[in-house]
């Protein structure tokens, strides 16, 4: 695993560039600095998708993408072996013209990286910068008007100023014959100080700065550094003309003011499927911050995630689906990501079926400590659960008998084609969404009408309490008299129904058990009637129902 | 100089507590997570006081004091020495309850942090806590009734809620004689561990939790940790009933939750006088920050400032009124902080008057490197400033012959009297307010209003580049063909208008000129009616002046 920062980021370009072209797939992983823009923004089960999707654009609207995990798996036919390469961004919205971004944190956010050790000085000191698209036309406008220029003279610190003054000096010391070895050169070379936040931001400025100050010369981009030569008047008249080199500068300000963008480009050039665990809000972040800002219509952020990532797999769907497959026994305990790795790296899940690939990282754990919620791990995880899943499903798929051969990574593909472009949604009225489709109907259990026998008001809290020994359900209150209860299985609905018949608070009854219970019914008449205009599409599908 | 973390606050809290005591005042200083909220709300030469505080209030709405600077300066009379004592505190709002701050980063703000060495992981990681008033009563609320300790169970953190078990784990084994050395005891000691995020938390809810599980103990507070005894049914009941120890916990929980807000606390009992530079914004995130919510009027911000700390010394004010003692040559180049120091500390300042006390710092500069923008190095200096001014100050108003001789601290605060709760304002249209009284009138140049002579509309942005050679002015436009120019002094205002007198382009006159212009007059009326309607308060002063 490599950890990538601002200055090493050119050094591995290369290196992610023809791994992401060289693999199968790639898997990736997110961290952010802010879950919930506020309290009352939590998920529901009563959440339709939409719903879900302009609360979650809510709550990610300010929040900032801290690290990126990628990892690129390249298949090696010959030995059945997957090889994988991982690679953990830490990302930081670098000052540069009128950008100067603002995001939110969360305390609970980031004691949750403080827990799995996140490095924040890393982060702020090192994070590699990174443009949407939005960003990035406003900044090459910025770069062809010289209006990028004059802020970044307004913005220089006092550090970086202090870059710049020294370059001139030096140069102003070599034309008054001041540097005995330089004196009778041509040329003279300036190395811009690498250790500064913004070495291609000084660079840009000190050209510009130079060839406004002295006339005799001009400025040449060299590697990041600069060349200046003694230049004839005609000569520097020429080059002022034709704009010599301004591209080259102009490019290499935006190259650097890019960063991690040209990696997200990448993955969008490829093509290539993308593997990640309950990923909703990983590609709800990355549309926002290397994309555009996310748009006000849940069809249209689904299209633009499937025009950029055609094929996406989810393999916290993946796993739902793969839970269907197994007994009880040889499953998980839970699906969370840690757990299903062990299940497949240690527990029962690894001798499933034979002839599963082998799946090597380049050197992660070479420590032997897995170091889960850092994106790099993760996004490696992901992948692994994903091949052996994939592996699993492709010998269900073919039979046991088909199936008693290595697959390669196109029929890995080909054999879970079915499970693509569905991502998991947790705790809402859908279990999934379908990136290149309809949404699946609802298959969460009815809907359950809760009021008081004596007739009074309800109060919120105390039905919560009461009800919370059933374990994870949400309460809407229609009226004050009159509260909906939403449960994740069927089971609960079940127990919930049968522990509250002879209640001596509460009167509970399924949804479609309203019509046949004319008490019931006439009582909860008038508040049905303001339900069914607060609710609005949901009571809808279920009136339909 | 002490650095002040989380895990070292409890430590140093008696030691600060009586060095407020003992100071003869108290220099503060504080860094920000975010100073601008979005890109238009920078400060103006037109902002009066009022709109400047409620930029102000919006800017930092949602911003982050990371770090408070705090300095003791305790008199020795004997020797005329200020012994100094710096405290560097580290703040991070943590989760507890339905405490979950969200706070705004700025990206500028942290680049600014970063160029001066902060460190991030430091802040979040080992940042103490605050509560304000608002949120101290909301946390007491939820503790007494219960919510605190719900909440702080869901909220528990994987790690936190493993030292729980494994405490009552260990109870569980003790119970069941499975602790050979304690069998027979009737009581067992738990050490909470003391590396988790929130040890004060996880001893409140391990001991509600040992109760609840257990019948046969109850549990004791001791110094953090947990004292298990066996009791009886009739003594756990009476316990039970009495709450015992309840207060004790709860207030072992606040008192953790409170952290910093208890130093604010302590300087605002003690009433000594305050002491910072350019402090507008400093007070007011400490209002907002561990006070309550700021004031929508800018008067009650006053009010509420000045019943907290009823003396403040701004220097960055003191300094402006210093210049106007001195000739230009002993005066510095600009009144920043580090180069006021480094006036009064090797400069000129150093030795303006005699018998001017000495100043000790207690480890500061041991290294002999100051640490500018360190909340605690800034604190330190705002001090070392404010004594050496107030000397001057004295020396000047006693008279150089009854002042030859070592001055009193209460002589350096009383002869200092008159420059007290003045505080700067940065580019706005008055030089500074008056917390303890009406705010003076402004002091600004006149207005210039500016149009172009063929009568066409206004380029803003080339207006305000043809006029930047002038220095730092502000434009307003108050119709498209109609702009007004702030400058910030009278030398400006007469090379602007000696310079545009006959320019091709605009034509520009100062506000009071326009009685005497009927062209201008004229062309400019319907203009200006809009222009009053816009600018409120501020056109009205400059009609009635």
């Amino acid at each position: 695993m490599s950890e990538v920062l601002r200055d090493s980021f050119e050094n591995y370009f290369p290196k992610i560039e023809k791994n992401i072209k060289d693999a199968a797939f790639i898997s990736i992983d997110t961290e952010f600095s802010c879950l919930f823009s506020n309290n009352d923004s939590k998920s529901s089960l009563f959440d339709t998708a939409e719903q879900r999707y302009l609360k979650q654009k809510d709550n990610i609207s300010e929040a900032l993408l801290v690290q990126f995990g990628l990892t690129a798996f390249i298949f090696d036919r010959e030995n059945n072996v997957y090889q994988s390469h991982s690679y953990c961004f830490y990302l930081f919205p670098h000052t540069f013209g009128s950008n100067d971004q603002r995001f939110k944190c969360q305390a609970s956010s980031l004691e949750f990286l403080c827990h799995h050790k996140f490095d924040f000085n890393k982060m702020v000191y090192n994070g590699i910068s990174f443009l949407n698209d939005e960003q990035d036309k406003r900044a090459e406008e910025e770069l062809r008007d010289g209006d990028l220029l004059r802020s970044v003279e307004r913005a220089l610190s006092h550090e970086d100023e202090e870059s710049v003054q020294a370059m001139c000096s030096q140069v102003a010391l070599w034309l008054a014959g001041g540097l005995p070895e330089a004196a009778s050169e041509k040329t003279i070379f300036l190395e811009v100080p690498k250790s500064s936040q913004s070495a291609q931001c000084i660079a840009y400025v000190t050209h510009h700065e130079l060839r406004r100050r002295f006339i005799s010369i001009w400025t040449i981009p060299e590697e990041g550094n600069i060349r200046v030569l003694k230049v004839s008047p005609t000569e520097r008249a020429m080059m002022e003309k034709n704009h010599t080199h301004e591209d080259e500068l102009q490019n290499a300000v935006l190259l650097s003011l890019r960063g991690f963008t040209r990696i997200f480009r990448l993955l969008v050039q490829s093509k290539k499927p993308i593997i990640a665990h309950n990923c909703i809000l990983d590609l709800m972040i990355m549309h926002k911050q290397f994309y555009c800002s996310l748009p006000k219509s849940y069809q249209d952020f689904k299209n633009n995630i499937h025009s950029l990532f055609p094929i996406v797999y989810d393999t916290k769907y993946m796993s739902s689906e793969f839970r269907k497959k197994v007994t009880r026994a040889d499953c998980w305990s839970n699906n969370t990501l840690p757990t299903l790795y062990n299940y497949f790296n240690l527990g029962r899940g690894f001798n499933l079926v034979s002839y599963s690939p082998q799946i090597k990282s380049d050197d992660y754990g070479k420590d032997g400590v897995p170091k889960f919620h850092d994106a790099g791990w993760d996004a490696y995880c992901a992948g692994y659960c994903f091949i052996r899943m994939a592996h699993f499903f492709g010998v269900h798929e073919l039979g046991r008998v088909n199936a008693a051969r290595p697959f390669t990574s196109t029929e890995h593909l080909a054999l879970t084609a079915h499970l693509a472009n569905r991502v998991n949604i947790i705790r809402g009225n859908l279990t999934h969404i379908v990136l290149d489709g309809l949404d699946p109907p609802s298959h969460r259990p009815e809907i359950i009408v809760v009021k008081r026998r004596d007739g009074k008001a309800i109060d919120a809290l105390q039905l919560t309490e009461s009800l919370s020994k059933h374990g994870s359900l949400d309460v809407k209150m229609v009226s004050n008299k009159l509260a909906l209860v939403a449960a994740s299985t069927k089971g609960q609905v079940l127990d919930l129904c049968r522990d509250y018949y002879k209640h001596p608070e509460y009167a509970v009854v399924k949804y479609n058990m309203i019509q046949h219970d004319p008490f019931i019914w006439t009582a909860s008449l008038f508040s049905l009637v303001m339900c069914a205009t607060l609710s609005g599409i949901f009571i809808y599908r279920f009136i339909k129902a």
